[in-house]
């Protein structure tokens, strides 16, 4: 089975536990639209391509991993959409949860994400718990304080955070633990996945900060500028257009060089080159990728 | 060590690890904010209690059992207080956490307390993993979709919720969960457990319910009447009164009943018995608890 079946399908099993006749139903149904149709589901692709790599001998505890972490990445998105934080009424060219089902099922829908995300590992744990402690707590690391993705979020009621300490947690944090949770749950070492997901993570948030600054919103499907508008601390405001290019540039070619030698390396070389098209404004595309 | 001592160090070690050099200081602020001074830590009490009659041969487990169980308690609080739902300016006598540090602090918090939970099975899952996958998916049904404290507050956006089925989810769950997660990690059959924690939550349910109906803020520390300003359903809505004082007693009855035969079982009821004496309202304690 390809991995984005893989993915789909556990996302599917974990949204579908809570939509049991005694589910309250808008929150039900408010959980499968913040969860589907996704977008490039790129942080649990990494993690099943690391998975693999590391020879994935127990798949259902990878595709727990890789749900998980799809599933919180899915909460932070809701939550920030709502309107004390960036307010956004579109994402993935629809209207935000909280735009479609009240803000109130807003925050809950991204609480349950979270609670998911944890039983989802708990439950594919069962068949494996001793790769369990370490899973959960590189994944819980990786979203919660002091240094995860929600760290990330409360830099921004900060006076004047450090660039790389907010792009660290809001957005390469997660992308860490999808590589580091990739080898735990096959059983490996995960020492030599870390740069890789540093690499991207870090490569995703300059390309999301370029194209929040070059593209328009009918490409985005959500409003363009937000960064500026909101005075939030950015690549382009920091390195300027061209600056932020060749930074994006030169992280993913660091990433691309850092993928050990495994059995599935080409593969994932090929998956990195591929988020790296993807990555870049059309406008800006960089003309080859190392 | 005493019960309270072991929850307060437990908690206490959860806040502190988000409270490194590299955390965001409001994050991590708002977080002890949200944590202490504490309420009466009911749940982890009774988590505690359970787990000593089942021998707790792991205290360590137990400890983050408990502390888990209470942050997502406090997770609820303060997403509970947020202007989208009781628009709350006080509780436990001082303002809440939105009210502090604004409002997006007051969702970020919400969430660090719930993953922080879940992190802190996973350390302490460390040492006997084997008890980790159905200790975090108990924990993890009980504050989830479908049947958990976030389903219960889902229901306050359905038209016309039974008032069981919204108790059991808002309230109960998390009082199964903690006298079942008190005998999981002591690793004894939690079977015979599930009883008193069900009864014990509707009874603080009920309780709640009548204080809301009876008391003056200055007595609850928080807005009076609130219930009925909501239009939420609630036992004084329900059975009046009378009749709700009446099930609270027989709430109280059927838990201490409920106790099974084991080495700690007179602790547990008294518990049971001084938390019958806290629930309920002054003007309106029962005469006696059988």
């Amino acid at each position: 089975m390809d991995a984005g079946t893989r993915i789909e399908q556990a996302l599917n099993g974990a949204v579908a536990r809570a939509e049991t006749a005694s589910a309250p139903p808008k929150l039900a149904a408010a959980l499968r639209y913040a969860v589907f149709p996704g977008g490039a589901r790129v942080r649990p692709q990494l993690c099943l391509a690391v998975a693999r790599a590391c020879g994935d001998d127990t798949p259902a505890m990878s595709d727990s991993a890789a749900a998980a972490i799809e599933l919180l990445h899915c909460a932070s998105l809701v939550h920030d959409d709502l309107p004390c934080f960036d307010d956004a009424d579109l994402r993935r060219g629809k209207p935000t949860v909280h735009a479609a089902y009240g803000e109130a099922l807003g925050v809950l829908a991204g609480d349950a994400l979270i609670v998911m995300a944890f039983e989802c590992l708990a439950l594919a744990g069962a068949a494996m718990p001793q790769r369990l402690p370490a899973l959960t707590a590189t994944i819980a690391r990786s979203v919660g304080a002091p240094n995860g993705l929600v760290a990330g979020q409360a830099w921004e009621s900060e006076p004047d955070p450090d660039l790389g300490q907010y792009q660290r947690a809001k957005t390469g944090a997660l992308f860490v633990a999808a590589s580091v949770a990739g080898a735990v749950s096959a059983g490996a070492d995960p020492g030599p996945w870390r740069c890789l997901g540093d690499r991207l993570g870090e490569a995703y948030q300059v390309a999301d900060d370029l194209r929040d600054a070059l593209c328009t919103p009918e490409e985005l499907g959500k409003p363009a500028g937000q960064d500026e508008a909101l005075g939030r601390p950015t690549a382009v405001a920091e390195f300027g257009l061209e600056g932020a290019c060749a930074r994006l540039q030169h992280l993913l070619d660091e990433a691309v060089e850092s993928i050990p030698d495994a059995p599935g390396a080409t593969e994932l070389q090929q998956l990195v080159l591929l988020q790296a098209k993807r990555l870049a404004p059309k406008r800006l595309a960089p003309a080859s990728v190392a």
